[in-house]
């Protein structure tokens, strides 16, 4: 990188140093505000704690976001970035099923407590405020079309069932990843690992066979029927 | 019943009709509490608010409940046994698994908003508020041992695989369970009609076809791991 510094225009390291400030400070308050939701809940945590936590002026972090709901709304853009690389990355490997199992496993043993209990309270003031209920609801979406296009791809290469019913799938994954999610956020018995291995069966499931069933109800070819039936095809 | 007024001690009607009377009053208190919570929140709903909406005095408020706490212990009180009811009367019918989908329509779409949104504020609350957080992990203990209670004795009747991990599948039940009610109270684009069809299939899935694979992964016989195989045991 040494040679590039001779073609860097006057106030390049200065906008750079800048710019890392920014980002880093944005970050710090990001994680402050996290800690503080997920342990006093998003109503009654103030932006004075938030300052506190962050050990930051409320001059300083109010230029960065002028309210609670622009730090959800930072915090949402955030995980989305970070949730879009993970499933990205998912789709180039060989086998669809191992690289599912990782996902899963991140998401439901790996995210941390402080993530779960930031979600619950996020999803608790959707109900009542419409600036994080637009926000919360734009996030699930985006989730929801990358699971789908991830789903589709691997159907495409044929590691799913050509049957499978994508949509619904998706719908029930993002229903059990709500309900593992809300477990961890209210029972400190819940032990997400121990579910895992079934949830990774009824994905299977829903992803192999059932779509096997529903090709087997369509199918008019007795032959075949009874082929797929003792698992041949 | 004219027969038995005979019988009757002196003082029996009006206890009687003061029982009646006593009850009526709680279930209106507790019908105004669920209206207040699910609405404004249980955080933010004050007592005051529950005495204005059941139309009664705090005086008479306070004498059947002291608290918000021990309103949510009522609601908890009353809903467990309608669900222990619930479940019980599922038991006596002679196909499990349509028993099964009326209970499951029941809960996923035929519950109202209210009940929905009340489940959730007193999620939200448990994750801060021990009182709130005890009722609630008694109710679902609850709910989880008539569920596998329910499950046992289907399984003593042959209608569920005998190799079926009844434990986990009642976990995953539960946690289903709550996915489908949080994206009931935040999304209002949410179908849970739409995905019964999947659930009742992911269900039979737990209950019939894994618990076969775990029995074809303990056989050591090759012929019956064929026939099994081939659907014809």
């Amino acid at each position: 990188m040494q040679h590039w510094r001779v073609y860097a225009p006057p106030g390049t390291y200065l906008r750079q140093a800048n710019a890392q400030l920014h980002s880093d400070r944005r970050s710090e308050i990001l994680d402050a505000a996290r800690r503080c939701f997920s342990r006093t809940g998003f109503h009654q945590t103030s932006m004075q704690q938030i300052c506190a936590d962050a050990g930051m002026s409320p001059g300083n972090v109010y230029r960065y976001f002028p309210s609670k709901e622009a730090i959800i709304a930072g915090i949402a853009e955030r995980d989305r970035a970070e949730v879009a690389a993970q499933l990205a990355s998912a789709q180039f490997t060989t086998d669809f099923f191992t690289s599912f199992a990782a996902l899963a496993r991140h998401h439901f043993v790996e995210r941390t407590a402080e993530e779960v209990g930031l979600c619950a309270e996020i999803m608790s003031e959707s109900r009542r405020n419409p600036t994080i209920s637009k926000i919360m609801n734009e996030f699930d979406a985006d989730v929801k079309d990358r699971l789908v296009t991830m789903l589709s791809s691997a159907q495409a290469r044929g590691d799913i069932s050509r049957e499978a019913d994508i949509g619904t799938a998706v719908e029930m994954l993002m229903v059990i990843a709500d309900g593992v999610w809300w477990r961890r956020a209210v029972d400190p018995n819940f032990n997400a690992e121990a579910v895992l291995p079934m949830f990774l069966d009824i994905t299977k499931y829903m992803l192999l066979e059932r779509g096997k069933e529903r090709e087997l109800e369509r199918s008019a070819d007795p032959d075949r029927v009874r082929a797929m039936r003792a698992g041949e095809e």
